[in-house]
């Protein structure tokens, strides 16, 4: 049986707003509202809606809200508690990030948006001092390539299995679990090509990031001993 | 064996910015920002902190991100798809809102929080048409005076049990459980006064309240059976 339980965040949709549209009056009025400089302004749909129209995927760019829910989600279990856990994120552009499981994500939204502006930027947060959130590969493939044991997705082409079965299989073996962060649309194929196993946890409708993660770690959190009777 | 599941979300730091702070310079900006009348903002202690310093008891106010991240949880469950779950808001000001478990809720914050300052004002949203979220009761006891089945909190001092035993007490006996919305503090003791039960979790420090919602709802889809092997 493994340590920890170790995520990954894939095709995270966090990313400054892009040279393209940094010039579109709707860009620049978030800026002016955010006290910001355009080019420290993060991408949200929310607010650049009409700005994104001529960007390419644009159905899953700009969503810092679900990466947001499920770091939330992720960081507050009893695993990260115990120092049972490995996050990390993978970006739209392809880097990727470990978060610390000690790391206290801003409950607001717009605080979270500005710590991932500061992030995308900088290559880590806090500035100075020891890192939370720093970047550890330029490439999900040079990422991969740096740990022994395989990446599984939940993916809902996946073969159905339970969360008690997906926690444990990734316990016992170490997998890397990963979890598609856009709204919709699929993974990437140079994701899934890196995959070397896929899971579906319900048989209904997709469910969001979040709940996938809320639901694994529920199980590894029983199969470690941290409930009472 | 009952058939729901049934949240209320106690003490919900949800309201529009009260009387006494509305010709303040922080909140004054915030509606220009946002472009509404300051009658219909919500407070939000990200935006409103200063503003807050003379509000009384303002620990618990102005906290609309956690509730936002509490019913995202909760909604997007399989047991919301299922229909087995029945869920309720009670705010700081002692109102009862029901929200239907098909309510799709806004990803992004600043939507929820104009649709929470509409429930507010209105009563219902959406306005028009078959209401998703609207008021039923005027008061807590005046609530729980209208159901059969007792009130269980999920408090810090309540007795150790696991998710799985809190589900399926609340399945079998169809108990309503109250999650606490505060940051911090305690519940109000009028609250604490309704209830017949209280359960805690987790040994450790205390968990976030949208933690304590995907356990139990963890734990009840798998005693209802929607999870594969």
């Amino acid at each position: 049986m493994g340590e920890r339980l170790a995520f990954i965040l894939l095709e995270s949709p966090l990313e400054l707003v892009p040279d393209e549209i940094r010039g579109h009056p709707q860009v620049r009025r978030s800026a002016r509202r955010y006290g910001v400089d355009v080019g420290d302004l993060l991408l949200d749909k929310s607010l650049h809606y009409n700005a994104m129209a001529a960007l390419p995927r644009k159905w899953k760019r700009g969503r810092p809200d679900i990466v947001h829910i499920t770091l939330l989600n992720i960081l507050d279990s009893p695993l990260a508690e115990e120092g049972k856990l490995e996050v990390y994120i993978h970006t739209v552009s392809n880097r990727v990030y470990r978060v610390e499981s000690r790391t206290r994500i801003p409950k607001h939204l717009e605080r979270f948006k500005g710590l991932m502006a500061q992030l995308l930027k900088l290559g880590r947060v806090p500035p100075e001092g020891e890192p939370l959130i720093y970047r550890v590969a330029d490439s999900l493939g040079e990422f991969l390539s740096s740990r022994r044991e395989g990446l599984a997705l939940l993916w809902e082409r996946g073969e159905r299995a339970s969360p008690r079965r997906v926690a444990s299989e990734a316990l016992e073996e170490g997998l890397l679990l990963g979890i598609g962060m856009f709204p919709r649309g699929d993974f990437q194929r140079s994701v899934l090509r890196k995959a070397s196993r896929a899971y579906r946890l319900y048989g209904g409708r997709p469910l969001k990031a979040w709940t996938v993660a809320a639901r694994i770690l529920c199980a590894a959190e029983e199969i470690m001993g941290y409930w009472g009777e």
